[in-house]
């Protein structure tokens, strides 16, 4: 590895200047993909690498691709970055650390004078968030090949403006075909969204896959009646069953400790009125785990406790299946660029599997990709008071950095 | 006894005729109080009690009271009735079934040409639904003194229109003081509303009381959080408490059985969203029961698996009383002329306790009070689909009338 170090004060110092462009008055970003918010940050990225002497090139769907030569044409670029677009009530770190650590990789690179095997390709993906069009992570979906291009285009937000609309107006619909921007590895660098790093006191979580996730909805139907004149014996009481639901999901990830989770993370009761016993609800299950065989158990628990609680109280239920992505197992070279970069910052370190879903997890599918994580304050994310210290910023830029150029001497070709 | 007979027919065709003021498309009633619907339901009873040769008083509050003398003037009326006001999706029967049985029972005397011994009150109570202004049965709580006059006045529905305008509006702010009209008894007869009649085969329902309630609100708040990023031990999960609160809340119950009933009825989670941890939960719970000692229990029950469940998962939680209504025991001699009663008529009988809330048990602190119940099929009311067959209504029209005609014979001063 070489012994260039990152500009943390340079990095923190762009987070805040970019931080600025939608920025809310709770402290936090609302920039909506392909906003006149998401337009401005996308202008000034360009300027930035432009400046730096890359190449930009934006695909049909918007992704930005910053293109660093590397000594040897030959090589697929190594790509770097993550997402610059935000929730309506978004952090300032979110996405915005991976493209923003990336460009800082480049900056030190570039004031060093220092020249990688391989070429480096900087990538902001377009629409991670999914906030104003459905699905999340569409721009990096496309160039996976997982969405059609026209089926992307014609996505609509609530107002009723298409995602191929919205690409004109801010003037990012770009002429290369989506996908067609070619790289050999990935790395992303993002925050945890979660409370393990703080709470294990590690400093870089160093990621091994994403996640499988089983999204469900459930309704149950019993008897709405009068609280006051309907006996506990004659009952159809749908909000018992749903409780009885809760606690079995809940239990269910328990069972399959540590790395299961298991949610009803939404709840609606009809009608919904302090004296009328509950007729119906309606929920959604949310269950991850990182393999296959853990999720099919979640699952089957699921539906023999929906049997259980429909029949001892006499309900109805209804299960349906609304997503299932299967688990994502990162590239073993790529995770040891990481740790050995860790390593080399004497930084502890938690292997990990991330619970949110990312860009990686699609490019992960085409190239050999891993991630970065460094702590979430609290665990918080999608939130104007997301945080994470200056320090942890720049520790994982600096991880970043040293795996991207550990994977390039490794990968680049016997001179 | 008399063997005098009610008219079952005219009973049906005048719980027909008064069902078109007001008539939903979908088979009920909506005819709030106060509304235009319900100057035009109070209208048409005036002009049949003055058919009859009752003397109408309206109170302050609109209450209003058809005498029918008696043979002796010393004597106290008995009143008999309900309400003619209801839910804005309401059913044909609930209050109405009481107020045009009584009218029944006025229309078979007069027939007769029979005199009681107490002159006779045909009462119908202002707005015992509550449906547009809070609290319900506030004509009868008015005339028992539990309410101020002016406060009632005061109340204002979604409009702000203020109950005393309303009065004004439909013409029926009466010049009688509420509480001005003395009677000595009441028997209502009212549909049960719950479905413990018709399960059990029973026609009429000997009303001993009216259960003790108590409703209060919970909060529970934890942490929101990302669903696949959150390790199940780090969770604060507001929903997993709430979803123990309603299993301890059925089984508070359950330790009390038969008589006791406990419901969470309205739950409401924050933020509600497929992919975050509930942070915060708001729900009600309602507790009822004869007894206050058992109400007590069920309380103290409430409380401790709120301090287990807010310990166990790390939350916080806040219990507030909403209201608190004592157990009312209706009156032994009033309730023995209705068993007397329906034995005469070879009807079934079941002894129970009222769910619901009733002008009567506002009454019964007054004057010796009691109810007469028929069958709700399928338990339904505060809903179009609320049913009584013709030949139930007519028991119980029928039970009414003797039942009235026993205390009667045997309340006044030997001859």
């Amino acid at each position: 590895m070489s012994n260039l170090t990152i500009n943390a004060e340079r990095l923190w110092d762009t987070l805040t200047e970019t931080a600025a462009i939608g920025a809310t008055p709770d402290g936090g970003i609302a920039r909506l993909t392909l906003s006149d918010e998401d337009r401005r940050v996308r202008d000034w990225l360009r300027a930035q690498v432009e400046a730096l002497g890359c190449t930009l090139t934006v695909d049909a769907v918007g992704n930005m691709f910053a293109l660093r030569p590397g000594r040897n044409p030959d090589l697929k670029p190594i790509a770097l970055g993550s997402h610059l677009d935000t929730q309506p009530t978004g952090g300032k770190f979110d996405g915005v650390l991976g493209v923003l650590a990336a460009l800082e990789v480049l900056r030190t690179l570039d004031g060093a004078g220092f020249v990688t095997e391989a070429p480096l390709l900087l990538v902001n993906w377009t629409n991670e968030e999914g906030a104003r069009f459905a699905p999340a992570m569409l721009g990096s979906g496309v160039y996976a090949g997982i969405y059609a291009g026209d089926w992307a285009e014609a996505r609509q937000d609530s107002a009723g403006t298409s995602f191929g609309a919205a690409l004109d107006a801010i003037g990012y619909r770009g002429a290369a075909p989506a996908g067609s921007v070619p790289f050999g590895a990935m790395f992303e660098l993002h925050i945890e969204q979660g409370p393990i790093l703080e709470a294990e006191g590690a400093a870089i979580g160093v990621v091994q896959g994403v996640q499988g996730m089983r999204w469900f909805e459930v309704t149950l139907e019993g008897q709405s009646a009068h609280t006051g004149s309907t006996p506990m014996p004659m009952r159809r009481n749908a909000l018992l069953g749903a409780a009885r639901l809760v606690e079995a999901v809940d239990a269910a990830a328990q069972a399959h400790a540590p790395d299961a989770v298991a949610t009803v993370g939404h709840l609606t009761v009809t009608p919904n009125s302090n004296n009328v016993i509950p007729g119906h609800v309606f929920l959604t299950v949310d269950l991850r785990h990182p393999q296959d065989a853990v999720l099919d158990a979640l699952e089957a628990a699921l539906r023999d406790a929906l049997d259980r609680v429909t029949v001892g109280l006499s309900l109805t239920g209804k299960l349906q299946v609304i997503a299932r992505t299967a688990p994502v197992a990162f590239d073993p070279d790529c995770i040891a660029s990481v740790r050995r970069a860790a390593e080399k910052g004497g930084h502890p370190t938690r292997d990990m599997v991330s619970g949110a879903g990312h860009d990686a997890a699609h490019v992960a599918g085409l190239v050999p990709t891993t991630m970065v994580f460094v702590p979430s304050a609290a665990g918080l994310s999608h939130n104007p008071a997301e945080s994470t210290a200056p320090s942890e910023c720049a520790a994982g830029a600096q991880v970043l950095l040293d795996a991207v150029l550990d994977y390039d001497s490794r990968h680049a070709p016997a001179a």
